[in-house]
């Protein structure tokens, strides 16, 4: 019969504790939300919210068509030169999620020939360009510019190296400044995700690329999500003009898909203006997050040092981090639950997500939650 | 230097005459639209507009994270219910695209070993699909039972059978109720996409597979977009459970992609209600492109006939096609241009798309200015 083997794969991970079911929430959820990634506490500011209904009212609930056929409108437009604008860079382009602005950035970089040079905790939609795109991929360790510089050197032709620049799972930052200046030696472009540096890290959340100085220059591009600090959905590429003129021309994800809908370029964009005016939200978060891990610690919990948003909390097994997630909800906390086949080392965690809006109040009651719930 | 090669790419495509750039189009745009997938007229209908008003006021800008995190919603959980409903599946999965839907569906479909059997003129998104699965992929010719019955026939093991039901260049169905008995007949999946059906073929617009018998069927999969007839943004899966429980599990682009924004599914949702309650939209889109096939050929022009809602006609050259939407333009009417190297056979054409709230005045100017402007 089609499709058997589903059910042979679904009793694997039954067995194995790995089922994942869906959730759906309220909209007036009680649960203290440690969880999501609405790192300044965007997503359900007034302003945002406001500036989502009054573009489906202006432009409609959806953009009609692909980019190049009728679905760029001046909105989008607006919106990427703004993003551009605050992020360092001379052009944006914004797509419908995240994952395809990455599909896109490294598919349309790496041509036939070349070679991507990949970190080995990049996130899963950088591996999915990787494997999408007609260049050759190179896997090196996590973190480690001299293995970027060796694969660099070894190779001759067009290369992109590809990082995070915030890893999602152990919210550790990479090496920038480094990985530039090994790219940049050997004539590379340099790709990677800020989705989770955007907001965050840099002058007033400008991202990690515009703190470790590589934002704007002509051999960097840069990934970026709507959908953590800026509340919406979508995501964007930064860079040279000549390349997004290129991702115009090239990117798939780009060309073949529907534009981002109107609410969520009017709800980013709206999230942005907030973020320009109040740029203490990106220390606070930082701040709320260095809070967390030394709480936790103080604790005995086995907190990883944060770079920006992400605290990561191991757990002693899956079913150990699937309990103690579980356990943290009873006690009206969300938490994140990462375990395989989602994390790149096999080691479960707990992964704690700061937000600029939390308060000190909020922040004790959760390291206290995880503490009593720890398996 | 990095990059160097786009700007060698970026001369060839000037020379070709194939460059393409992004015309942001104002609210107000004076254009007669036949460019758009907005079949049914529903993106910028009042209450579609209202409804993705009202969810990101109530739910907020953005879905905060991963389905599986804190970004599904009860929101998110009504529209997959109805969708379901309504294109007669036991139960269907809600995507930020229809482009990510698709990998999915692809990928989680055609595990190691598995054999995928691809139409020729299949949509980018399904082609990525293919190249991303683990399985090994068998282009077959287009619209060709009896190629997709020899692929299956010769494989042992887990096989699916993928295809558009209409395919998006020349607007063509394909044969859905062969495809089907192929696919049963050789114990393989049928995974096809009905991203132009919904909404425009079937009973009150359910869908191809609806029309065609094997909707609901348990060795069935079927995307949708929520972009086109919908008049919102996103995708989504339809199955049987099973099926939607493993894409739950095992689709990346689920699994690592943020939760589509709240006001996308409002919007989604209202337009799917607008449609139960007005099922004659679904028969007045096929009226108004059947009209637009009649006339254009009375006048003389290569038109295709049309299955569904798109109605294509061909041009003399890449350059005659460009020269032509944009003389179109300059008269007051938008059309789409598809050319090399998105379209599978080499020839150019303008892209017609029917609306149901087109009048047979604004049908008879369209074609008036197509025939004047013809090169």
């Amino acid at each position: 019969m089609a499709f058997g083997w589903i059910d042979e794969q679904a009793e694997l991970r039954r067995r194995a504790g790995l089922v994942r079911t869906l959730r759906p929430r309220p909209a007036d959820s009680p649960l203290l939300d440690l969880a999501g990634n609405d790192y300044l506490g965007l997503a359900r500011h007034p302003e945002v919210a406001e500036a989502a209904a009054r573009a489906a009212r202006t432009w409609g609930g959806g953009a009609t068509g692909s980019r190049l056929v009728t679905g760029s409108t001046e909105l989008h437009q607006e919106l990427e030169r703004e993003l551009a604008g605050f992020c360092g860079f001379e052009a944006a382009l914004v797509f419908s999620s995240g994952y395809a602005a990455n599909l896109a950035a490294v598919t349309a970089l790496a041509p036939h020939g070349s070679l991507i040079v990949s970190d080995a905790g990049n996130h899963a939609s950088l591996i999915d360009g990787c494997r999408l795109a007609r260049g050759t991929t190179q896997v090196v360790a996590h973190a480690d510019p001299d293995a970027v510089r060796k694969a660099l050197g070894a190779h001759d032709g067009p290369a992109i190296a590809v990082s995070d620049t915030v890893f999602s799972v152990d919210g550790d930052a990479a090496p920038l400044a480094a990985l530039a200046g090994a790219c940049r030696r050997h004539g590379a472009g340099l790709v990677v995700d800020d989705a989770h540096g955007l907001g965050v890290l840099g002058d007033g959340g400008r991202g990690a690329p515009h703190a470790a100085g590589p934002a704007g220059a002509d051999d960097v591009v840069v990934t970026v999500t709507l959908s953590k600090s800026l509340g919406s959905q979508g995501g964007a590429v930064l860079g040279p003009a000549r390349v997004i003129d290129h991702m115009v021309n090239a990117a798939r994800t780009f060309i073949f898909d529907t534009g981002l809908a109107p609410a969520a370029a009017g709800a980013a964009l709206a999230a942005l203006r907030i973020l320009r005016r109040e740029p203490e939200r990106a220390a606070r978060v930082r701040a709320v997050a260095s809070a967390l891990h030394a709480r936790l610690t103080a604790a005995g919990l086995a907190a990883v040092r944060p770079d920006a948003a992400v605290v990561s909390v191991r757990a002693p097994s899956p079913e150990g981090a699937v309990r103690w997630a579980a356990d943290c909800r009873a006690a009206g906390l969300s938490v994140g639950c990462f375990r395989p086949p989602s994390v790149p080392d096999g080691v479960s965690r707990l992964r704690l997500t700061a937000r600029a809006d939390l308060s000190g109040e909020q922040i004790e009651r959760a390291v206290q939650v995880i503490g009593e719930t720890r398996p």
